[in-house]
């Protein structure tokens, strides 16, 4: 197997590494991933200025890598356009530094690096590490090899997603997978407005997460119950339920037929 | 009825004033827009530093304004938690310069700051003008208010969110309205690779369309034959159609039963 790995925490990101060295028991790795941090870029891409690569070593490792000064989705398209010698089989992303559970995912750069493996046609998997005190990244790099080792004899569509998060506690204390639906994450007190030293207002970004109890399918509680998670993901935004109620609404007419 | 307006090609872009100037025969407008240009921004979110508003005074216009240094859904989350006297009704985007048809959605800032007026509970418009030598915003602002005019008396969810894009043509040759899904978008020659003047590589994002016949219910088929097209978008990435597969294929499982 061939794999394309990337990430938005940036290419010497120790959750970076960690997936590139586990993924090369099951095949080949080529890195292409953004020079600097680049989270919560959502699937923002590079259309007004030009994209430079550079060739990096990653240390000790003989893993070909490119760093990109652009987002994560640059990364994707860019690295299976021009910079891979050959197609991926998957585009792997992560491991992130944190959750990338519900409705956080749309802010995600590490998810919409996969979406974006899938819009160029290619099946492809986000993994994410929840946050603790001590980011250790060794079980959770075995748990992706083992995710892609699983899924890698399936008859896969090219749009396939799966967005994995792993709870961060030593391998013997995770329970097993479960899959999930994604949940609801709301916070509250969403910004903390200061003053800087010469009395101008500025507004830091900060926010509660309001715990709320959740359906135990989902992808928050899945986590909270020591399992890990996999959540089947998809990139048409179509509302078929709604189709209907605006048809219902007038939304469909000719101005003729006013 | 209350606005809060926003968009993603900044806050002195001739859509932004037009869909401001038209929606203010329906009820009161607040815009919160990014203070340059950040098209293509996707839902990025600004984390890792501060946000800085300024008052604007729209020239000709006695509609509040504030310029934001951040995303168009920063432009969103921060106005409607901080900047906005009142909550509104409807968050309005646009009109975007260019359309936002199919699997381009996902990159759009317009649609994602519509998007994100929906995750902080408030039904939202995204309104885009296909590209033409001359942009003419005022059909599109006639027919923006037309739209809101005939959903606001619906019992709309907080999640309602309505992508609406409209050719660019004169008013007495748009043909209807049509309610439709998101088609697929695909580029050929993604990327451009040229040399600096000091012989170093870069890459343009490129990509010439393709042309593909698409079904006559999707929107980029809607605004070829001259349509306003409706298409209704959710936030839930969640593939239920996979949840089945995922589960038939073993990922969901203890340890122990291993």
């Amino acid at each position: 197997m061939r794999f394309l790995v990337s990430n938005d925490d940036g290419i010497y990101a120790d959750g970076l590494i960690q997936l590139a060295v586990s993924l090369s028991s099951l095949g080949e790795v080529t890195v292409v991933a953004p020079d600097t941090e680049r989270s919560a870029t959502g699937h923002a891409i590079t259309m007004h200025h030009p994209l430079r690569v550079r060739k990096v070593n990653l240390p000790g490792l003989k893993i070909k890598a490119f760093a990109v000064d652009g987002t994560p989705a640059d990364c994707v398209k860019l690295g299976i356009d021009e910079l891979l010698d050959y197609r991926p089989d998957f585009v792997l992303t992560g491991i992130n530094r944190g959750a990338n559970l519900g409705t956080d995912v749309l802010y995600s750069g590490t998810v919409s690096a996969a979406i974006e493996g899938c819009i160029m046609g290619v099946p492809s998997l986000a993994f994410s590490l929840l946050s603790a005190e001590v980011m250790d990244y060794s079980t959770a790099g075995r748990i992706a090899a083992e995710v892609v080792g699983m899924i890698s004899d399936k008859n896969l569509t090219p749009s396939t997603l799966v967005n994995v998060n792993i709870p961060n506690v030593p391998l013997e204390q995770i329970k097993g997978m479960k899959v999930t639906r994604l949940g609801h994450r709301r916070y509250s007190k969403n910004y903390e407005k200061r003053l800087d030293p010469r009395g101008r207002t500025y507004y830091w970004l900060a926010g509660e997460l309001i715990e709320e109890a959740m359906a135990s399918d989902t992808d928050i509680e899945a986590v909270k119950n020591l399992y890990v998670s996999i959540t089947p993901l998809h990139f048409d935004l179509t509302s078929y339920k709604m189709l209907d109620s605006l048809k219902r609404w007038g939304f469909d007419h000719d101005i003729r037929s006013k």
